[in-house]
């Protein structure tokens, strides 16, 4: 995705651009995206469009999300916050924020571009809860909260727009926005898993950084109900530090239980869910790699 | 400017929303979009909606400028990141832009959300090169440059997408951008003046803040021009720290000077361009207000 530069765009802003869109990750919005666009023939120059400013959204909040954890790893590169000044991140996220705002104007759809920019508010405010009340909070419902804010909501919109796009009627619309929703909250709990059960060298950051920061994920929320006097699990929840050593324990305790298996199991009805919205969806090609789209989200290993 | 709270927008977000929005300031732009509005009759839902998206935008710009530059004062009241972490001011800023976004969509046009997030592209480009390149520089053209992203794009946008939404003619939607970027340009001509002649207890922020930054602006720049052997302005411009006695007696030579005189023909320069650029508009109280508004841009003391 190569980007064409703004006139007297700054050099070290291009290629703070290039080191972030050329560092891969999996681009699972996108395809969702453009999946959902051709199942109703969208055109595709308004389809891409759409797919670019999901994926320049997803990255704009990335850039600042990692600034503010300070996390130095992603995808197994360094972030930006690693190698720039606090400033000059705060300002190339804002960039992309504009970029991901100015390529959903390329829609020419003023309802995609409102769905678009209240996703945002969600996303951001989900991100203002997590750091206000979200440390040591052991809920099942401020979980799902959170990763609907956090990951379905922006999935929910890739494939609601897309279908807005391909002047599809209101039932397909919010068909298509559960399923979104739906498989973006399997991928969170699966990418919440992979915090606990990944290899390092394959996800590209420490396992048990969740954990480290003090967020409780599904894995270990379902390990404390079946283990609810685990000490170092309480001891976790009551200080706002996450002692390593502790940290580790916990970790191998949650993968050593059949938590894993559990939570893994919420993913796959998440997935189910969406996989049955499509049932009324034109049966196309796209329909088929959309429900083959969702059943690699709960089988990935990275 | 009371602003209606997300469904489960989080309380110490809305609280930093209503400081924000109820530490006045002028609302100089929201007063351009308006009556720019006005004088082509356009819808006062849209234009409200618009002029709304415009405030929301520069504070948003603000929230994270203050952060970057560590200001602890604004209009005379403590700054978000004076009272905040800097996380969480990284996410108000965010969540203002997401905010603007949405009412920028209420204008139902896609044309004005198009060149609202290309503003937005530039005002951040121009802050990053005001970042990267900008201490110590002292070219007129470097400092024309800076001020049109800074502030006059914000203007020009203003009245720019009024006048779009009011559906008057090409000729009319350039003649009103054209206004709106003078108009900008005078604009912070005055408040560069103002840093250097300003009342601290009325300006709200004390004087010769933006030499203390390395920043030059024109009436320094005009003095240099004028004694170029002075020595503290070659000091400042080969440093990059404002040591404060030197800052201060900068800006008693600047005020003694005739710099100051010869900024404000400038900026007055700029007034009188947008004024002829309203000649060839509706002939009606709102052009008059327009003009009265342009004059007072440049006799404010505040």
């Amino acid at each position: 995705m190569r980007e064409a530069a703004l006139a007297n765009q700054n050099p070290a802003l291009t290629s703070a651009l290039e080191h972030l869109l050329a560092s891969g990750g999996k681009r699972v919005r996108p395809a969702v995206t453009l999946l959902s666009a051709r199942l109703f023939d969208t055109e595709p120059r308004r389809a891409v469009a759409l797919a670019a400013a999901i994926e320049m959204l997803h990255t704009a909040t990335l850039v600042h999300d990692d600034l503010i954890d300070g996390s130095l790893l992603r995808r197994g590169l360094p972030t930006l916050n690693a190698q720039w000044t606090p400033g000059a991140t705060v300002l190339t996220g804002d960039f992309l924020f504009a970029r991901a705002a100015t390529l959903a104007a390329e829609t020419d759809s003023v309802r995609v571009m409102n769905v678009f920019s209240r996703t945002l508010m969600i996303i951001v405010n989900g991100e203002i809860n997590q750091m206000f009340i979200g440390r040591g909070q052991a809920s099942r419902e401020g979980y799902f909260q959170r990763i609907y804010a956090k990951t379905a909501s922006l999935f929910a919109v890739a494939a609601e727009a897309a279908t807005i796009l391909g002047e599809a009627d209101e039932h397909a619309i919010s068909a298509m926005r559960h399923f979104g929703r739906e498989v973006g909250m399997a991928f969170q709990i699966v990418d919440d898993i992979l915090d606990f059960t990944g290899d390092e060298a394959v996800v590209g950051k420490p396992v048990g950084s969740d954990l480290r920061q003090g967020l409780f994920t599904l894995p270990v929320l379902l390990y404390y109900d079946r283990h609810p006097d685990d000490r170092d699990v309480a001891a976790l929840l009551n200080s706002h530090s996450g002692d390593n050593q502790r940290v580790d324990r916990v970790v191998q305790a949650v993968r050593d239980s059949g938590a894993i298996a559990l939570a893994l199991d919420e993913a796959k009805a998440y997935i189910g869910h969406a996989q049955a919205s499509l049932a009324a969806m034109p049966a196309n090609a796209y329909r088929q790699a959309l429900s083959d789209l969702a059943d690699y989200f709960v089988s990935r290993n990275v």
